[in-house]
């Protein structure tokens, strides 16, 4: 697909916003991806809104992998259902509202409230467990420090997968399998390597629960990586274990990261309160055991642009760039021959077709950060200037390379 | 795509549910597309987000076609924009709450107070004109009266396009096309042949509004069908206007209708407030003209089901069935190699292999309402039998045959 640069909503920017401090926000904004409304609440633009899209895509077939089945619950949620798990009270973060009727709502900041009850309506026996319900869809949290861009926000779109299990022993292996699923999704954002799966504090139920934290410079959260086994644990337990719980080792390196997904064994945390129960294979009454797995979209594209940039803009990894080709024609040489080809072939560009000076457009180009790089220039002939964003070679490819090296690495 | 039943989180019950009046809602809760949370609040289920997706699906194409560029609005509005366009007193549908350090919002009821102030912060001159942004999201309305099931709700998915032009001969040419996108998404879902472009009052700006009215019985709009050329006009206008403002006869038939989309020339009804100007070709400051257009998505699925279901259940057209065929098997007959053919062959199946009677089956296909129903059993032999939901008469057909049936028709 070809996308003219003249007709898209792009107003790029190269001086920084002077009401953002971090990275991610002030790199998302300057190159138009995204545009704050207030704080931590975000427009998503044109740009954007691709990249929440493959991102979203990639969530969804790794869910969908596992045995999830995709839903959509209500951001209006009834204020009984909180008052049932006594969150009503107790989440600080909870956006409540009343309505004209006088009737009080709250706006969904987690969905327990809401998946709970609705399994209950349904499910009656060990034949309808296990399942495994998901949505991806906007959270509300009024959170007091929004000062992290897209990774801490008030509104915020997120992926949470519940799972539905007779047992614990069920659950386990569960969960197991959403480690593996969280791990190819970061993988194919680009981010595994960076990623490490870390041990917090579990609450009452549960022994520990997990996060996934991306180690990252600017991260607000600090984790300790064991240095044999890579596996990370966050002050919390630290304090508790002189010793990594996984291979015994005493060699912990004090990281600054980004949580970029968390999960809970529930065990009956929620399905006690709404009373979610079920028959056995012998008839007895039993309380389903639950699990719940999260990731935050925009905190992932933020964290991805916090691992991926340079001091010219973002290097997007292919998985999730909006488009995988910038292309720039310089002295009017006409590209109606190349953009066919290269639409043809399946490629998505931005086609850069602005009256404008050759160095915007190469800045434009570094700013929004597109893999792949393509110029058509008099100049060259009928050779096409192929470059990799963050690498500082070009190629000089005629047709035939050209369409065969992206095939290779589009 | 095969998709096992006995692993799908859908629970059919052929007693209509005794809290919904409306047929969309008795049917789409009985066949466990949706769920009511509280009235005028739905949650999607695994069936009724398939539907979603599919309409979403025909709506961004249609929208991208008429060159739309998608965004994503956030739903928390600070209550300054509210007040600049004066509906933070005046519109009363609108859900207000108020955040923990005492800043108020406005859940986003529409979006012009989001985008105008949005397109301020990028647009300066007349080449940045027109361009069109839309966005599929969830609208929040303090409705008083929530009885026609996914006809109105108090959270809902809408598809709400905003063009922007520099005067308003550019807006009456985008108009139409969105007039003819609106009528092929609507061709798209089966609704076409009872949907009437309807004139309404304009208010201020413009003399008429439109609306697409689908005619239905239930319908809570009253509209009158010119009986020659076929326009609609609602009650308002009727008073007004004895004659057909389109072709001048006068022979109208009263209706009842469900409104499946509606389009306004808000000219510079918001645009003024927010100042959103724009320098003309001469350098003059001038005021930028807009339109807006929205499409209800959980209502277009109500709308759909209002047409289409009979007294077994819901006969959906095929282009937004959350699958195309419901597979029986009898008397413990493998379908393994159909299965895979079908799935070889691109269809999405939901195979009924509960232990259950056949008589449920059948009931449940019918309830459920895929477009096509084949039932492999050990009496026919080497033959299926294929019946069409709606149909009375069944084909039976060898391998070979179904599959060359389905390609024609699935």
């Amino acid at each position: 697909m070809i996308t003219h640069r003249s007709k898209s909503f792009i107003y790029t920017d190269h001086k920084p916003p002077k009401d953002e401090a971090a990275v991610n926000a002030k790199l998302l904004e300057q190159a138009c991806y995204v545009r704050k409304l207030m704080a931590g609440v975000y427009t998503y633009l044109p740009l954007g809104f691709r990249v929440l899209q493959k991102i979203n895509q990639i969530i969804r077939e790794e869910m969908n992998s596992i045995g999830g089945q995709e839903i959509l619950m209500p951001a209006l949620n009834p204020k009984e259902n909180w008052q049932t798990t006594g969150r009503w009270d107790d989440l600080d973060v909870l956006f409540k509202l009343k309505g004209k009727e006088g009737k009080e709502y709250a706006l969904g900041a987690t969905h327990e409230e809401v998946i709970v009850p609705l399994a209950k309506k349904f499910i009656t026996s060990y034949k309808d467990l296990p399942f495994y319900l998901y949505q991806i869809q906007d959270k509300f949290r009024d959170e007091l420090r929004v000062k992290s861009g897209l990774l801490r926000g008030r509104e915020f779109m997120m992926k949470d997968l519940y799972s539905f299990h007779a047992d614990e022993k069920d659950l386990e292996k569960y969960y197991h399998k959403v480690t593996d699923a969280y791990f190819n999704i970061f993988s194919r954002c680009g981010i595994r390597n960076k990623t490490h799966l870390t041990l917090a504090s579990g609450g009452t139920f549960s022994k520990y629960s997990h996060e996934f934290q991306m180690l990252s410079a600017d991260g607000e959260d600090k984790v300790y990586v064991c240095q044999k086994c890579k596996l990370a644990v966050n002050k919390e337990i630290k304090s508790e274990t002189p010793k990594c719980p996984e291979c015994g080792a005493n060699d912990f390196k004090e990281e600054q990261a980004i949580e970029v997904g968390n999960i809970f064994k529930l065990v009956t945390k929620y399905s006690d309160p709404f009373g979610l129960r079920f028959k056995d294979k012998k008839g007895q009454d039993k309380t389903v055991i639950m699990g719940c797995y999260g990731i935050g979209l925009g905190r992932l594209m933020g964290a991805i642009v916090e691992a991926y940039h340079d001091q010219d803009g973002i290097t997007w990894p292919i998985s999730v760039a909006p488009y995988q080709i910038y292309l720039i024609s310089l002295d009017n040489k006409s590209v109606k021959d190349l953009l066919s080809q290269l639409d043809r072939n399946g490629f998505d560009v931005l086609y850069d077709d602005r009256d404008v000076s050759a160095g915007v457009k190469f800045k434009d180009a570094d700013l929004i950060g597109l893999p792949i790089r393509i110029i058509a220039s008099a100049k060259t002939g009928d050779k096409f200037e192929l470059k990799y964003r963050g690498k500082s070679e070009a190629k000089l490819l005629n047709n035939v390379q050209l369409i065969k090296e992206l095939k290779n690495n589009g």
